[in-house]
């Protein structure tokens, strides 16, 4: 993409947290796959630019979903009976078994990439399993669709069932440096590697430090689990007794943020110092409400997290969520805001809608540069939804539209075009 | 219908709480409108009936909504912002104040209809709003749909904005006469009037009087809300000083169960006594869950209504809630147990699917009669689900592919056909 085109409908975006800006019947210029103004008009400069009308739809930007699991997704829906140890042991690790079939991933990975493709989604971190070709093969598959997504090899050298479980540090780190490598040498243009420890449980100090030296030499960010479940945390307090909290099991190594472009999901059991480490080395929180309230983990305190700066996006954390659609995550983070403002603390402001859609789209976004706002310099990645099919007797505004689309989830069938850097990708 | 038919698939009900029974490509049999069993194969006496193959797809009772109201339809999912009661004034209200105008009621009462048609509810129990002929109208409109509905003509003689606040408890108690009276002479098959005082804060004490009367005289069922926000029950503590707790203000004019079958919706804040009455008078709950988190009311304490022996059913309350899927409703209130076990109360187990599923099916079911099961004698209310359109690598269950339907949502795109009292009402 060398030229500019305008798209023109009801512009809406969130450049602030808590603010919704509207541009009705307005036109968005993309030039060389970056956006650069909101017009009324088209400027006469800019005449010659072809406009893609998308006749009154809503054109917000694109949804980034910062915590999904590939493999996981053929059993979303499923298994939703039990807390997060018993959960994995019981449907995480047998179905992620499976990838060390090629056949079988391919299969699997296709309906993943397939499905998310049509959803308002164009951005994602994501975990595979521990199998080093599999993952290649996610890989492959998601840069033909055109998102963009961070994939992560899972490192996992202890406390997993026989065939996900590591040998050990060494072979492990080498699998991962391997991993690296040749995902980096296949030349991806919207598909990077991320360093993905599957969380402190699973993985001994020794290959924290190795693959946090391959995130180093090759200047990978990080994604990885925190404070998700009590039992979960307790269990990491055990084993390893000379960290201070769990974040710091992750920042003794560097693995926790400062260079390292790190999300950590879940949050919700972090304490005060946990959470100053985060402020300080800049870790985002991938806010998973759908998960958290399926494996019963709680609320994290998302309006403390906002109060205090944090860097703060939504997941939909699929298994764990039972759905890849972030408009749901956007309503489903507002519910738990409000029941937790209810339940646990009436100081804690319930997140309002527009709040909510920031951290769907410039709060994660920002995990991957000027992306999730269509301020001028941002990556031009946009959705345009077609809200025509929800019939309704009286007229709505743009703000009223917008809410509703997501409530009713026109994710499913309002999709019209989707673009991510500029090109369309979907439709 | 006097013949009979054979629905065949995968035949899944719930008889009681917490089971679920699935006969796989089994026969369930229609006579006159009633289930007569299910086979696996057809036996010789019914040779001659016809099969209605349904290729494999899951068949599952007709889901009951125990709590909805039509007029807010149109604005669902919404005006998300605040609590019940400024809710009311600022959302609720001012919809219902176009209802005035018929030409209105029928374009959105007509866009109501036609989308509960679509989705998995066959019964459904309806607040309309103050205005009669508005009322008889969606009467019309919902007896040609084919579902069954009760549906009531809203009283409200205070605390009510101008043009919504009936004038005084005579003329509102004469227009409830009248509307009960045209209701019953239009002779609908499968649409019933139902009295309907909004909540105590919006009626006097001698307008419940007056149409507690009116209830006794043909013998009507009553719906209402009950113990939803702790400012509402305030409110009602201090405009009833007399009544001893919220639900007693409905008892002591006999409008809470015992002679009249009465749906309560919400029960979050009900006091020891209010549950003891609720079971000695047999009232049901109508548990809502997307709307006890959307306007920020908590969690019902559904586990132990169970396990009191109440009964429950559940409501999608459109449009506090802000959707009419009752496939939400089902797993909305396994959600929110989970939440009511982790931040309220560890002795209280989170809610199962097939738990769940009950509620949506046989628990609201009651109310009607013989309904929500495929026992015999039950009314033949089904709803046939192809979850074909939902991809997946590894084989599933029946059971998986069940609760996967309603996790995922396939109400919005997969249902093939649906059945009312033996009659095929959709596709």
């Amino acid at each position: 993409m060398s030229e500019g085109f305008f798209l023109k409908g009801n512009i809406c975006h969130t450049p602030s947290l808590g603010s919704l800006v509207i541009a009705e019947d307005s036109y968005l210029l993309c030039m060389d796959g970056r956006c650069e103004g909101i017009f009324s008009e088209i400027p006469a400069q800019y005449a010659e630019y072809p406009v893609k009308d998308t006749g009154g739809c809503l054109i917000i930007p694109g949804l980034v979903d910062m915590h999904i699991h590939a493999p996981q997704f053929s059993y979303r829906g499923l298994g939703m009976d039990c807390e997060l140890l018993e959960w994995l042991y019981k449907y995480a690790y047998p179905e992620e078994s499976k990838y060390a079939d090629l056949s079988y991933a391919d299969k699997a990975y296709g309906i993943f990439a397939k499905t998310l493709a049509a959803t308002a989604t164009t951005r994602a971190v994501v975990f595979a399993t521990v199998h080093r070709e599999a993952t290649l093969r996610l890989m492959d598959i998601m840069e033909k669709t055109g998102m963009v997504s961070c994939i992560g090899k899972v490192n996992m050298d202890r406390d997993a069932p026989d065939g996900l479980r590591e040998t050990d540090a060494d072979s492990a780190a080498a699998d991962t440096l391997a991993f690296v490598t040749q995902a980096l040498e296949r030349g991806y243009r919207n598909t990077y590697p991320i360093i993905t420890p599957r969380f402190i449980p699973s993985c001994t100090d020794t290959l924290l430090q190795k693959i946090s030296e391959i995130r180093k030499r090759f200047d990978l960010p990080v994604q990885s689990h925190l404070s998700e479940n009590p039992d979960e945390v307790e269990m990491v307090r055990k084993l390893v007794p000379e960290a201070a909290f769990y974040g710091d099991a992750y920042d003794r190594v560097g693995l926790f943020g400062g260079d390292s472009r790190t999300v950590m999901a879940h949050c919700i059991y972090s304490t005060e110092e946990e959470i100053a480490l985060m402020k300080q080395n800049g870790v985002w929180v991938a806010h998973c409400p759908d998960c958290n309230m399926n494996v019963s983990s709680g609320i994290a305190p998302i309006r403390r997290y906002l109060g205090k700066g944090l860097r703060v996006g939504l997941g939909t954390d699929v298994a764990g969520g039972h759905t890849e659609s972030m408009f749901r995550a956007v309503t489903a983070a507002i519910q738990v805001s409000k029941l937790y403002w209810r339940l646990v603390n009436q100081g804690s402001e319930p997140l309002s809608f527009p709040e909510s859609l920031y951290l769907a789209t410039k709060g994660g976004g920002s995990f991957f540069g000027q992306v999730g706002s269509f301020e001028d310099g941002y990556e031009f990645d946009a959705v345009v939804l077609d809200d025509s099919v929800l019939p309704h007797p009286q007229p709505l505004t743009v703000q009223e539209r917008l809410e509703r689309a997501f409530y009713l989830g026109l994710d499913r069938n309002g999709i019209r075009s989707k673009y991510v850097r500029g090109n369309q990708i979907f439709r």
